[in-house]
């Protein structure tokens, strides 16, 4: 099965179309991880202890979402170390059932392009080392099409997928990406709705997906007219301030063609809720409810 | 000495401005190192392997080029065991002498990207293993000016620089960076001149620079003008076709103001030269001595 209907499946099949960020920060990491902050102790110790805190947030969110999304910046500054951990943490949700988005936005030149998709998400070549890699990934398409289409080969190959980078959550998102008529961002959304036409899934929808911030609502109404087989991956619910009725515009009929990312605001919810960080795995817990909830609500209610 | 002061002294050293990419494409390595390519072996020789020839690379090019430039994604190939040898073969090189430029094409939201920038540049805070800590890296401005900003307090802390992609050298390029008017190249080098602003060396260079593409060399000699203090590093010589009268506009009087890329073109000369793969080494110096004698005549006449 293709991503997109793999994808489709988990959401029915859970009934909601939650992703949880795995965005370890190392200063929001609850006390009982504090070694990972510890400049005394060896950086394998502390990408360990970041690496423990990824892997029991991920046992808190299976079974009760269909996708996880390591952002492997966080691992990144540990280095190899953090790697290491990275790919500890992809096998452990995989393992536990979730799909894994690895938000790594990369992007590059045609034959670099085609060592990212093949690390990421066809490995180099030995099976039993595959644990690892992703269901889909992030990219950036600043580079153009020729740096899309290695990923799309190796997406065909392996029943994966990407999701591009359309209209970022972030404020500095203007500054660039509404730039021309049509807006840079209307160019890529464009392109999405092309490179995904030969990865559709039997599920009407692509492997093809695009980031669009739930941040910008009547942007997202727009996009998803615009890209009307292409499912979307909404960052901005939550910590960074849009609400569920922001995010409505994303979705179908049945709550499907969207899942929408919260990241901070269930992996840290004990800081927003003012609880002991002994509690951040109950805070969790809760603010996942809260969401589930929510979208679930939302999502139905979508025509 | 900030980075700009540290290139604008090795580059005068040197006499050139040469910069070597260490592009290990898993395909072209000399036989020597075809373990890298054996699915049959463990990942973490395979990916020793390819870091063989990468240190062995740095060696030819060592006390006679300023600059190295490795690519991630290559090593990224290799998942964690790949990571290792990035750390390896970015040490070796500054061991030897060399500056290196970390290819890496980094972008996202300010809290990621503050987290981007402190791996590879800045470390996670431990002295004793910054070794593998890149002199500069390129990033990629699409999620706008907070995706940038972290990396720039990281460069000010650290003495380090970045390479903003304002116009890449693939023919994808003209895709999405011609859109507008100005166009999104157009703009991000105007943003490129005010964040090097703070980052100002007395060489009258800043520590930010931006990537143009050799291969557009009408927009060259326009980005020249239009980042005036901006150091360029300029992709496309040799195996993407440019050449030198190509890059000529990207330089300043005495060759100051850019470096020029090579990868391929030096490591894999061998294969171009039509010579036995036990000879890549000779191969490839022989490409280099012709680089740093066709790069310096068209430098040093620049006006």
């Amino acid at each position: 099965m293709n991503f997109a209907d793999r994808l489709h499946a988990a959401t029915k099949e859970l009934g909601n179309a939650c992703l949880i960020g795995i965005d370890p920060h190392l200063d929001m990491l609850p006390e009982q991880y504090a070694a990972a902050r510890n400049v005394e102790l060896p950086r394998h110790v502390r990408a360990a202890a970041m690496g423990d805190f990824c892997v029991e947030l991920v046992d808190l969110v299976a079974g009760r979402v269909p996708v996880v999304k390591p952002q492997s910046a966080f691992f990144e500054v540990f280095g190899a170390d953090g790697h290491i951990q990275w790919e500890r943490v992809v096998s452990h949700a995989k393992s536990a059932g979730l799909l894994v988005v690895g938000d790594v936005k990369r992007g590059d030149i045609a034959s670099t392009a085609a060592a990212y998709a093949r690390g990421l998400l066809a490995g180099c070549g030995a099976a039993h080392e595959d644990a690892h890699l992703c269901d889909a990934v992030t990219v950036n398409a600043f580079l153009g099409e020729e740096s899309i289409t290695p990923f799309l080969n190796v997406c065909r190959e392996t029943n994966t997928g990407i999701y591009v980078l359309v209209r970022t959550s972030n404020p500095g998102s203007a500054d660039f990406q509404l730039c021309g008529d049509p807006t840079l961002s209307e160019r890529i959304a464009d392109a999405v709705n092309r490179w995904g036409k030969d990865l559709m899934g039997e599920s009407g929808y692509s492997s093809v997906g695009a980031v669009v911030g739930a941040t910008h609502p009547e942007a997202l109404a727009a996009m998803r007219e615009r890209m009307p087989h292409t499912p979307l991956l909404l960052p901005g619910y939550g910590a960074q301030g849009a609400g569920a009725e922001d995010i409505a515009a994303g979705f179908h009929k049945g709550g499907f063609g969207a899942i929408v990312n919260s990241s901070r605001g269930i992996s840290f919810a004990y800081k927003k809720a003012g609880r002991p960080c002994s509690e951040w795995r109950e805070a969790a817990v809760d603010a996942l409810d809260s969401m589930i909830q929510e979208i679930g609500a939302v999502a139905h209610a979508a025509v």
